[in-house]
Order: structure tokens, then C-alpha cells, then sequence
């Protein structure tokens, strides 16, 4: 295994302390816990966003806390969900009295364990909402899901979610949006290499050296089909074809999020966004916006994902707004 | 040879038609040629900041071309320097009549080519001047280099010296600043991994699998020593001890880039950082400002640099100033 780390087994312990000692002036650590919170946490007021999961994905989901965006992220143990009582104290690290909303992505462990925390953190009074993210189009049911899995595109929905709550929308009226920005995304991945999580110290499968997958999740769960690797366009056209047949994006703006899982280079990133772009053009759909980059990753596993949410002009404004996340500047 | 392309041959040109789509309302590319520039060049009466160098660092350089910024970068081949034609077509392009500055990295092709592109615009009657990054203390004299090489510093010249110009600085304040900027950043990296050019289709070099390399260069250079994997505080120390022994940092105010190369996922970055934020800590040397993130790439090598600035007002105030480049938003 080549990483640098110090011990496999305090990863992410040691990657929070990097973490909050990078943006000492927007993010803390709540002591004694994997959750980083804004610094000026709980904002009296105003809803309060939780997210997180298992680590191994950043800037997923920690990069995204800040004003506009999340006001919590707990970070599991690589590649696992973090326990209900790290949810809780999250939750109750956040809460400004006006609600708190959980965004989870859709894997059994993650909505078995935030939905627990929930339940703690109502019978203490706090109001708590949530939305689940499946914008995985590529499987139904997988190795750690029941239904479809989240991606990328949740961090979509951190966004847009996240500036609702900063414009002073209410509980209801983050979740109305959350659940609309849910129903309007769609993603699709693929692989060209795993990666190695580093308390095991071994990749999570193999693929041959002329083998790419496709529809691959964001832990190595297996995907649609193992084949030769393809071109780029040819990429672009099987990710943007399957989602594009998922969904009727006929005379739709989107916003478009080609992520990298990792060791992709950002030159291949943006090869493949040149044939996305033809695509949809083709198609007659308006592109509002596009997002090329690291989002939504898989350690150092080499691959992409392609997103496209569908836009009305209240998704618009708020994917617009302000956002002082380190990981999501706008 | 694992990666998402189509022609090999023609990356480059697919890489920049692909992020010019994702960009649109920011960056255009000047037509047959491979320059990128603001959407809104030339700037009348603006210093217009020129560089670039071989692609396969993304995203530098293209990514750094915006408002607060560069005004064009000019993308070579992977790996190699962008001839000085194409630097000329950079500089008639973004000229505002207020004189062109080059930020060029220290590697004996890029000083040549973009040298003669200054000789041609000089003859056209554009006032050019210039900067050599040579932040790079591992090594002096390399494959493609006399003196030392220019690293992940250089971004620190971009972004000040980029600064200076949109706050309305004369060609001469711009070079006096980018100077300053040259004079007190120091880098020093390290590899896990080579990297592959597509067009060769081989990866440039090769570590045993519990070997790392210490000094190494951005297009694979050989560094300092070869040597058994090093734990991250190791690593930490070894490339922050190289940079202060260079250069005296005490009672400074620093601002510190933690770069990835390519492949290394942000969770190990942010360990570096932790231990790299101890040792500055025990120095007494504060942090004024912390980049963690993959800022100078060497397509998908893994791996690692330390960048550190020492700052001054002037230099906080710029570094802090508003940029909309794609890659750097502040």
C-alpha cells in the first residue's frame, strides 16, 4: 500500500486535525467527536444542515461545511457509516433552534444510523427533517443499498439545500427543495482502477489492465458490466445515455457535474465534458452551468461520474448563491 | 495505459475544447491556437498577466485564467513547453495596451519560448516583461533545467502578482511584486507513483512498491534520494526541514500550500497538513493562510509538494483579493 499516512487505523482522526488546521477560521472540530461543524455553529434561527457518511470521498462531505452549504459533516471510518451517537452529536452541535435537516446518501448503514439519531435528537426536542439521495442511475439494490445509491449528485443537494436554509427558508421549506433537487438528479459512474482503503491494505477488487466498469458505486459495489476501455466519447455517451434514458430532460436547462473519483487527471475530466457537452446540445438541452472536478471521490480510485440536475429557476438562484465552503467557493 | 481519452495524440486540443464548454462565461480559447484567455480580454489600460508551459498539470494553467488573475495561459504539449508562437498569439491577445508580464516556470524550454515570444511582441511594439519561478529547493540543475525548477509556488506569482495587476499596478509595480513573490516562496515535493503521458502510453519512471521519491521534479526529474516509504509526519518533516533550512522563516508570517500531484486523495493531504502546521507551530513561524488541495499536478502521479510563503502586508492583502478564476475562486 503507498499512502501518506502514519497509522492505517487513524486516518481519519489525523485527516480532521489536517483538516480544521487548514480553515481554522471557518471550520471546528467538535471535541471528542469525527464531526467538523461551521466555526460560528449553531446560527441561531436558522435550519441547520447535517451531512456526512463513511471518509474516503472528500472533499465529500467535510469541504462542504461552511455558510451556504452544510453546517455539520460527520465523518465515518473510511468507506462506513458513522454511528448514530457521532449523528447525534452533530445534530446537536448545529441546532439554532429552528430545525435540523439531514442529508443522507443512500446506503442501508448511513439511513439506518442518521434516522436512529434522529430519533435521539427528537425525543430532546429538536425538530429534525430529512432527504435521502439516490441519484445513482446505474443499479437497482446494491452490495450496501437497498434501491439506488448516492453520489455525486448530493452534493447538489448540499447546495441547494444549504442556501435555502442560509436565505432563512424554514424546515419544511429546505426540505420541499432538497426533495426537488432529489427528484431532478440523476448520475452515472464508472471505474478504471479500485483503491485501497488504508486499514485493509488492499485494493477493493481488480480490473485487468485493458478492463474499465461501468456503473460502478463509489465504494467499488459492483457496477453494470466489466468491458474493454472505451474512448472518452464513448465514455460520455454510455454515462449520458443511461441517465438521459432514466429521465425526460427534453427542452430542460441543467446543471452538469463531471467528478473525478480520484487519480483521474483534470485533463481527462475535461475531455469527457467536451463530449458531454456535444450531447446535450444535441439533444436540445440547455446547459445553465457546469461543474468539472473532484466533488464526490473514492480515495484514489481512477474514474468519473457524470451528473446532470434538472433546473427551474428556484434551483437556479440557489445553486447561484453564495457559498463560503473551502470545497465549493462561489 | 489506463485513461479516459480518445487520440492520444490530441489531448491537448480535447482537454481545452472541453473546459472552455465547462467555463463559457469566463474563458474562451483564441481560435487555432491552444491559448486561453478571459472571456473579456484584452483588458484596456489592465496589466495582462501570460503563462502557461507543458499541460498535464491542471489545473494549471488554464485554471488560473480569470479576473484577479492570469489573463491567458498558453498549454503546451503534455510535458512539454508551448512554442513561442503560441506565446506570441497569447500576448497580441490579451494586450490592453498597459504592457504584458510573463509568469514563466524555471525549465529551459519554457524560458527560451517564451523569451522569443517577448522579442516578437517587444518588435510589435508591446512592452513585456517577466518572472522566473524557480521555488523548487530539492534539486539545482535537472533534466529540462539550469538553476532551480518552478513547482507549485508559482501559483502563489499567479494569483499576487495577478492581483497587483486588477488593482490597477503599473507593468513595473506587477514585476516589482511578482518578484517579491519568487524571492520568498520555497517548495519541495515528493512521488509514490510515475505518471503516464498518453501520447507515450508508458509511465515516465519507476518506484519499487515500498519506495518513494524525495525532490522529485513535476514532469518525473529525478529529486534528492529514493528511498522505503516514509510514514506522513516523516514525509512532513523531510520536505517542511528542506524548505526552512533554504530559507529563514523565523517570526514570519507564512502562507502554506499542501499540493497533491495527481492521484494522492485529499485525506492524506490533510494528514500532511496536521503534522506540517505542528512543525511551523514549533517554530514559532504562524500561518497566515492554508491552501490543501491539487493546485500543480503531474497528471495522475501520486504524491505530494510543501509550498511556503513568506508574507508581508502587501502580500496578504493581494493573496486575499477577489479572484474568478475557475480554479481559485476567493
Amino acid at each position: 500500500m503507498k499512502k501518506i499516512v502514519n497509522d492505517p487505523n487513524q486516518v481519519v482522526q489525523d485527516m480532521l486535525k489536517g483538516l480544521v488546521a487548514a480553515y481554522p477560521e471557518s471550520l471546528k472540530q467538535v471535541p471528542d467527536t469525527t464531526v467538523v461543524v461551521r466555526k460560528d455553529a449553531p446560527v441561531t434561527n436558522k435550519v441547520a444542515l447535517v451531512s456526512g457518511g463513511g471518509s474516503g470521498h472528500e472533499p465529500a462531505h467535510a469541504g462542504y461545511v461552511g455558510a451556504g452549504m452544510l453546517d455539520a459533516a460527520v465523518c465515518g471510518e473510511t468507506f462506513t457509516s458513522p454511528t448514530p451517537d457521532q449523528v447525534f452529536e452533530a445534530i446537536k452541535a448545529v441546532d439554532g433552534s429552528a430545525g435540523v435537516f439531514l442529508v443522507i446518501k443512500n446506503y442501508t448503514g448511513d439511513v439506518m444510523n442518521f434516522e436512529m439519531a434522529a430519533e435521539l435528537a427528537e425525543a430532546e426536542g429538536i425538530r429534525v427533517e430529512k432527504v435521502i439521495v439516490n441519484d445513482d442511475v446505474a443499479v437497482e439494490d446494491s452490495s450496501f443499498t437497498t434501491g439506488r445509491r448516492g453520489i455525486a449528485g448530493t452534493v447538489f443537494v448540499h447546495k441547494i439545500a444549504g442556501a435555502k436554509a442560509d436565505k432563512g427558508g424554514s424546515l419544511e421549506e429546505v426540505k420541499a427543495v432538497a426533495d426537488k433537487v432529489v427528484a431532478n438528479v440523476r448520475s452515472m459512474g464508472m471505474a478504471l482502477s479500485p483503491c485501497t482503503v488504508p486499514a485493509s491494505g488492499k485494493p477493493s477488487f481488480e480490473l485487468a489492465e485493458d478492463e474499465m466498469e461501468i456503473g460502478i458505486g463509489i465504494h467499488g459495489e459492483p457496477g453494470i458490466e466489466r468491458k474493454t476501455i472505451a474512448t472518452a466519447d464513448e465514455i460520455a455517451e454510455e454515462l449520458t445515455g443511461k441517465i438521459l434514458e432514466d429521465m425526460d430532460y427534453t427542452s430542460s436547462e441543467v446543471a452538469v457535474m463531471v467528478n473525478g473519483l480520484g487519480s483521474t487527471p483534470e485533463m481527462e475530466l475535461f475531455i469527457l465534458n467536451g463530449k458531454v457537452q456535444d450531447i446535450l446540445a444535441e439533444k436540445g438541452i440547455k446547459v445553465y452551468k457546469t461543474f468539472v472536478g473532484e466533488y464526490m471521490t473514492s480515495l484514489e480510485m481512477a474514474g468519473c461520474s457524470v451528473s446532470l440536475l434538472k433546473l427551474d429557476d428556484e434551483l437556479k438562484e440557489l445553486l447561484d448563491s453564495e457559498s463560503k465552503a473551502p470545497a465549493f467557493r462561489i
